[in-house]
């Protein structure tokens, strides 16, 4: 039996943790990494603690690097989380965050002599992050083997989105069946301290519509 | 006239100052940008401010980020700096360092809406280094450009690496024409507290040998 290894960006949020039950299912010696970007709902790292503990994954690393410096988003900085949002590009956006997240999650992965990554993208959501983009994700898997020694040696990185293209009702059903506990996720951009769901803004929305449209009950804690 | 602004990585060694006195010369309203990743050699950031207030640049942003805690490099991590080094990539390569660094430039150059990059990557020195080789920043830009809003909304990024080709002692003429005082530049991996090199890594020999067959005084400092 091959040992298969898988370096898998996780955040504690809902697109993540059924990503890690799906990369388990398959078989993959998983080491988690979660990304401490100072972001405003910082209390998902405390719930990535524990879904991690659900799902009997012992490795993590928690990597501090804080993107409030740079700004320019709603969710480093002090600008409003939009309710209804309607632009293109959301001000969430954080300028250029997965191909920093790619780029740090190739280092680490290489350092372990790791080769598959796993990121939970999805373009059917969030359409309007041009970093969640197939193309995107594509051309930074070209991009990591011509840069990296484990690229030109002949290893070869895999840069895998396996969310990438399922409704949020799609990724609920699918970890549900894989026995993800939701209660122990967050995707509210603007928790209460003690991580309770604001209920309104556009995350809390697609989660929401995501539970009802597969039909299952919805275990988040509101405020 | 135009008011060109670039967007300057920036370590405070022999290369990124040389690179920036160009940029300058060209007419670019610069924003450097250090990245302190503990490195073995951080006395470079001290060196790095003296040399933009020699230059007149008054723009610096020192972000950090722990590499050490990724490791797997003479650069980071307590292995032994390497002399005389006949690998092909040396021990001091750090694992995806410039797709870290770019990836990071590109986010703070989307917030400060720039969109002209420079890298110090050369190839004639460091052939060893996958990430210095001009097909890597090739892909790197073309991918940016897919991930960023930037990118996408019709701006396009453009990664400049003006001594990609250039010898050491090409650039040390370059910049020596353009009144770079060397003295205030560090290229030592392994230079004491106070900044003094060592005279023997791999780094200090290339510099030492690009005075001479530069026919130019080495300013450097030796302990």
């Amino acid at each position: 039996m091959v040992n298969k290894k898988a370096l898998v960006l996780f955040s504690g949020g809902l697109d993540s943790t059924t990503m890690l039950a799906m990369v388990k299912s398959d078989g993959y010696e998983i080491t988690a990494l979660t990304i401490n970007y100072n972001q405003r709902h910082v209390s998902e790292i405390e719930f990535s603690k524990k879904s991690l503990s659900q799902l009997q994954i012992n490795k993590q690393i928690i990597f501090d690097l804080d993107l409030s410096k740079i700004g320019g988003s709603a969710l480093t900085d002090d600008i409003p989380v939009p309710i209804d949002s309607n632009d293109n590009i959301p001000t969430t956006y954080v300028p250029a965050r997965n191909t920093i997240f790619l780029s740090l999650a190739s280092s680490f992965a290489e350092r372990l002599n790791i080769s598959d990554i796993f990121i939970g993208a999805n373009i059917i959501d969030y359409s309007g992050y041009p970093d969640c983009r197939p193309e995107f994700i594509k051309s930074f898997e070209k991009t990591i083997n011509l840069g990296t020694k484990l690229g030109v040696e002949g290893s070869h990185f895999r840069i895998h989105t396996p969310l990438i293209k399922m409704t949020k009702a799609e990724i609920i059903k699918k970890g549900h069946s894989l026995g993800v506990d939701y209660s122990l996720t967050l995707s509210c951009y603007n928790p209460t301290d003690s991580g309770l769901a604001c209920g309104k803004c556009d995350s809390c929305k697609f989660r929401k519509d995501g539970f009802k449209d597969a039909g299952l009950p919805d275990p988040t804690k509101y405020k």
